[in-house]
């Protein structure tokens, strides 16, 4: 009835290492560029999680859920080709159809949006906690699955929308106990990008684009090969483009902008932002005309938030404004801002900065019985866990420091002891494994300790 | 820099319905036998993670976490043929490695433990709430892309880890609300079941394993084509066999069984099991010999959900031991017993069954400034965000009614007027949204009758 290993040396070829590994067992390990999550690791992501998840509730956002799988044509539309073409997990499925593990939440919460655009209430404030998938080279902070909150808001023109979005940015940055000098917020917009490309650097579309994904990869290149690429794509008006970039790059507030580049519609919608975000008490906010963020499909405002420590200077999130994504689902375009904070990025941030704080077992007690008490140890894990107190109890029949030893490694805070003398008195020795502090309590006092 | 639509609709071949579709945008709807969660259904399925969680975390079961993605082989090993080779979404990726969409999770959890197989704390007690896709064609409870909690005990070799995992399936239909007699435990044995086909039936290795699944499917097909069926796979046998496994099937307990098939390893395993389910209060569960399980890991015990509901009358979920997994990734053989509800299966239980409760908004409150109070509304959400009082802030400058209105739509409780009055008296108008009942309430007391 059942297979054996052989089954599974056969599908290997013979004479190499996969030919040795598969003739003691298939491989224990996950699969590149993926992570599994021990228990000890589960608890630092669902601290992260729960920490997304208390910031944007607070703000009424809603939690919602989208499939793993989308038909690949919705990343092609928007996403841009690197990320459609090359890092997507596409394939053709039984039925014939092209389809992609998610690489990203926009285009799926913009589809969902379009199929409910009557029904759902606006201003739709959504968040969803999830994974995604990309093909890419695995290094430190990018794996090629990630977990991602994504939080958006639909239905707002006003720059209220965006206050709120990058308010809430700030909002969890403060939440995972990070100070005002550990991370900067940078702004810039989509028009102000456009109008800088086609009136000030008199670039054509096709070359503005070239510029943009330059600015892009700007802290990924020297400054040599920044200007190289940078003359090259100004062509003939090099001599006079270069040293308007470099005056852009050096710009550390809309102030320092060129004349034609201030009194647009892009800059009083900036300005707009700026005020408001200082109403708010965000005051890591910044201007920066250089930060083009990587996606087509941003309209308007967008920002990314850095890690400042030197060691750690990177991207840490960002998001913006997509008026038009909706529209391509055959909806009446709505009006969009949204952020998506990712949970390796964060749990870099967290240990570069010592924020992690110790994070115990879920569990509560681990049940010792003594002697032949089993019974009786079963009857009190059920009338402590009616109490909501999470109770593991040990049902191996081992030595006593064994069993203390596994509450221990399993980071379990307390073990309760049951033996023929507690059951009989109804106290019970209750013994803090970190301290080492033992004492007799009534069932109905280890809850009370337990739970508040 | 952006694309636009005729980029979408160059995707698509001319002259037939999808050109149509893309025409008008790309389709919003999700992939086939998927589903999108907008917040009133994650609601449900959060109620229905919530309560896994609960119940497994109160017996001392500790959460983790695996990779989308396997390596295709590992379900070829030991979860049978259909899952492996006709239901999958396995495909090559841009690395040339097979891998599959994770079809359940045993696999995945087998190897994390031969992973760690050193390290762990034994018995380790894991589970997790993670998604699965299959492409079987979709159908009312059957989805290609569904979740399932898995909770999981290894290390330990006695019947009190199936004792202990029945118990918590049996705790988990009683935490959603269910009745003694709106479902039962079915529990068999591999061991059983193997002596049965061997012995009692005298069917080779090969036969067993076409009876073994003839009887996975006895209640999806007709008793002639059962009948017919068996006595193919029973071949000259067919004239004692077929009498012989009708006495089976009509078996009510252990009692009923041959003598035959009485006293062995199996029968007092089996007797072990409901020894022990009877101490901890578990009334559901019966003995039933025709129970299989399709997959071909389990070794001993063996057990399945029923809703006893006529109108869905079905396995809701099941589990058992399967000892010999870890063993296939190059580690020691540990032994193991599991258990894994799907969202689906409890959704349309607790549908059928009417149990659902009603589920409000996360939000608790839909602040809704006056005039041109915004700024100060603002400051208030924010003292409100502070104390734990979930709030969403309109920012959309509307009329009042159409505010109150997306309150109600999205299932808030509590509407709170910012308005000049309110905020020089600092007492604000709290609206009752189900009852219409409004009160002026300092922030204090707002804090204090949503939190407590």
């Amino acid at each position: 009835m059942m297979n054996n290993l052989t089954d599974i040396n056969g599908l290997q070829p013979p004479g190499n290492d996969e030919t040795i590994r598969a003739m003691s067992g298939l491989s224990s390990q996950p699969y590149k560029g993926t992570r599994d999550y021990y228990p000890e690791d589960k608890r630092v992501q669902n601290y992260i999680f729960e920490t997304w998840r208390k910031v944007t509730e607070s703000f009424g956002y809603e939690e919602y859920g989208a499939p793993t799988l989308e038909p690949l044509e919705i990343y092609v539309a928007k996403s841009g080709d690197e990320l459609a073409n090359q890092q997507t997990y596409s394939f053709t499925d039984r039925g014939g159809r092209i389809v992609a593990i998610r690489p990203e939440m926009t285009p799926s919460i913009s589809r969902m949006v379009a199929a409910r655009r009557q029904e759902l209430a606006y201003p739709a404030r959504l968040y969803s906690i999830a994974n995604f998938m990309r093909y890419e080279r695995p290094q430190r902070g990018r794996e090629r699955e990630f977990w991602q909150l994504n939080a958006d808001i639909f239905g707002v023109d006003a720059i209220a929308a965006e206050a709120e979005i990058i308010t809430m940015a700030d909002q969890i940055m403060k939440a995972f106990g990070a100070k005002p000098g550990d991370y900067v917020i940078k702004i810039n917009n989509r028009k102000l990008i456009n109008y800088m490309m086609a009136q000030y650097l008199e670039l054509s579309a096709e070359d503005a684009q070239l510029m943009v994904k330059l600015f892009d990869r700007k802290d990924k290149i020297s400054e040599t090969d920044f200007d190289d690429q940078a003359r090259e794509i100004l062509g003939a008006n090099a001599v006079e483009g270069l040293p308007k970039i470099k005056g852009l790059m050096s710009a550390k507030s809309m102030a320092d902008l060129p004349v034609e580049l201030r009194n647009t519609e892009a800059t009083s919608e900036v300005q707009e932002l700026f005020t408001l975000l200082e109403r708010a008490g965000v005051a890591s906010a910044i201007f920066d005309i250089t930060l083009m963020r990587g996606l087509d499909y941003y309209t308007g405002t967008v920002f990314e938030v850095f890690d400042t420590d030197p060691e750690n200077s990177r991207s840490l999130f960002g998001g913006g404004r997509y008026d038009g994504l909706v529209g391509l689902f055959g909806a009446e375009p709505i009006s969009a801002v949204g952020m998506a904070p990712g949970g390796t990025m964060i749990e870099n941030f967290l240990t570069v900065h010592k924020l992690l704080p110790a994070l115990d077992s879920t569990t509560d007690i681990y049940l010792v019985p003594l002697g032949d008490m089993l019974t009786a140890a079963g009857e009190i894990a059920s009338e402590l866990r009616v109490e909501g107190v999470n109770v593991e109890l040990d049902i191996t029949d081992r030595k006593l420091d064994k069993q203390i030893k596994t509450a221990d490694k399993k980071n379990i805070p307390y073990v309760l002891f049951i033996g023929e003398e507690e059951v009989a008195s109804k106290l019970y020795t209750l013994k803090n494994i970190a301290t080492g502090d033992e004492q007799k309590l009534s069932i109905a006092d280890v809850v009370k300790l337990i739970k508040g």
